[in-house]
């Protein structure tokens, strides 16, 4: 995977290449020759080598607040290897196999220097961001034209993102199995791991069988869970499911009750944590009243709208229920690389067993 | 504060005493010379020394659904002492100075020996009950007609209870400033110590200035809190505030920006800990609002209607943000004895200072 002569003959220069472009809010992506400048003062030019869709990248291309942010390259689930760098750039060089996050951990900040949140005041989570932090430019252009950027824009043969958004890994490890780790596979971990710190034994429902919680269930199967429920309405994703450590499924329309009765009776009154992985304010309030008193709520869904709203019955909170959220599973970038240790180790353990 | 010899000399009889009885839902107590009988197995009759009133008492009081329930005597912020003790019970004699706690711990079901919540199966929190569990009968009467009970009827001068729901107390506490942790004191404390697990250095911002918000301030301080902000509508709060901790006040009133607002501009972008002491939907809303990224926000406050709902942004969660609730702090009733200790600690420190 290094890169070849011809790669590494482009450092500073233009890098024409193709790349999934969105031309207005909704509209098909139309793969395109674009040019992609090189990186500037903190920033890191990279060689996608794979990449996969999110259900997060949905709600970006219909977002209709992006209008004026188009034409547009989405995607940000991805692993690649660094072309160059730009100015100042220590911690990264040409070879390297990197992750890009959607968000990024600048360590300077009140939140970076905070074990609570991953939330960084300076890179954060920000659909609505279309150019580089420097300078306001996107590096991105197609025939002249600006051409923005959503995240690390990895729906392109090459993007730029600063220094602070990408996770340097392993070169060891398969860059298209640990793409994953660069969002959906590490929402999920992280949120059994790192948010909800569960213990072994706990009983858990995970609602929404997609990569974030096929990863929940396999988090909290590593980490000793008694019993793993599966909600989905598409019963498709049960056989899948079994793999990732699922114990039992619903589906919430074989049932004229509603789910949290049927979980509720299923664990013995509740289960100790339930995760909501689809972004369903309605379902963020069956995963709360699936819970026994002392239960959590892990949110990892993220909303279409940012003004959704759900509701909570206090007198439920007072019996000890909690909930939280978290975006990357709670993770910081820096957790990042030991992750992609973690599941290399499982790598070498299972080819040595062979 | 002993049993005299006219009192020892009760066991087993019918006591007479005065009670403070409601006849209606909503109507004024009156004072009346009523009848209680001596506990059955596993109860204990106490005479209460000292009783306060608290915020729960008027929901119960006002409550329509509590109609069959008259007449009635409410009160559970108490200390007292053993009268007597009913058959098989062996962790209390006459004598013992106790609290009676509104809720119970059997350490048998599932919610008494998990270390999650502070709720029992066997003796939950429940102002529908009127009777006592052996038998549903209650002891009191008054002219030969049922009088029933809520919680541990603190508002007579004799009542009987659950062991289950007494702690058995340092008789050298003094019962009218220990009486306090039978409910407020020790919910407000709770909510920082055993629900937070604040640390030190934290900001708080605590929303109703009453028993409760005061403990919790209370708590804060010695927990080592940075900043602890209150929140209340009424300002002559303000003043006994500061003795309990206190640092900055906010009236809602005096700004027409939601209080929130104020309170992130105040702390920084946010504090750490908020805690909801009133039971106000609104109030939990703005008290969750005004955490910045990775706080949380700790509902004490009871909402007078067991329906009520409070709306939550679940964008605002995916930042780290959580709420949580706790009834009475989330202490166990074993935890109680530990607690009284704690003050009697400080009791010696201060006399010995002096």
């Amino acid at each position: 995977m290094a890169l070849s002569p011809e790669e590494a003959s482009t450092v500073g220069k233009v890098i024409s290449c193709k790349a999934a472009v969105i031309w207005a809010v909704g509209e098909a992506p139309v793969i395109e020759q674009i040019e992609v400048a090189p990186p500037e003062a903190g920033e890191v030019r990279i060689r996608i080598a794979y990449t996969s869709i999110c259900h997060s990248d949905l709600h970006v291309w219909k977002n209709q607040n992006t209008k004026g942010l188009h034409p547009r390259i989405l995607g940000h689930e991805a692993a690649g290897i660094v072309e160059s760098v730009g100015e100042g750039v220590t911690d990264f060089q040409q070879g390297d196999h990197v992750l890009p996050i959607f968000m990024g951990e600048c360590k300077l900040c009140a939140f970076c220097t905070s074990p609570k949140t991953n939330i960084c005041s300076n890179f954060p989570v920000n659909p609505m961001r279309g150019t580089r932090v420097i300078d306001g430019k996107s590096r991105f252009s197609i025939k002249g034209q600006t051409l923005y950027s959503c995240y690390g824009s990895t729906f392109s043969q090459y993007t730029v993102l600063e220094h602070q958004s990408l996770v340097k890994i392993n070169p060891a490890a398969e860059l298209d199995k640990v793409l994953l780790l660069s969002c959906g596979a590490s929402s999920g971990l992280g949120a059994v791991w790192k948010t909800a710190k569960m213990e072994p034994k706990s009983s858990v429902a995970v609602f929404g069988l997609g990569t974030v919680g096929y990863s929940v269930a396999e988090g909290a199967r590593v980490a000793g869970a008694s019993r793993i429920i599966g909600v989905d309405i598409n019963p498709s994703k049960f056989e899948l499911g079994k793999l990732s450590g699922f114990t039992d499924f619903v589906n919430p329309n074989d049932s004229e009750r509603p789910v949290e009765e049927v979980i509720q009776q299923l664990a013995n009154g509740g289960v100790d944590y339930s995760f909501e992985c689809v972004g369903n304010t309605k379902l963020m309030e069956s995963a709360f009243n699936s819970c026994k008193p002392g239960g959590s709520t892990i949110v990892l869904g993220v909303t279409a709208s940012r003004v959704a709203k759900m509701e909570l019955t206090p007198s439920s909170l007072l019996a000890g229920r909690s909930i939280v959220g978290c975006l990357y599973g709670g993770w910081k970038l820096s957790d990042i690389p030991d992750l992609v240790e973690r599941y290399q180790r499982k790598v070498r353990s299972s080819s040595h067993n062979n």
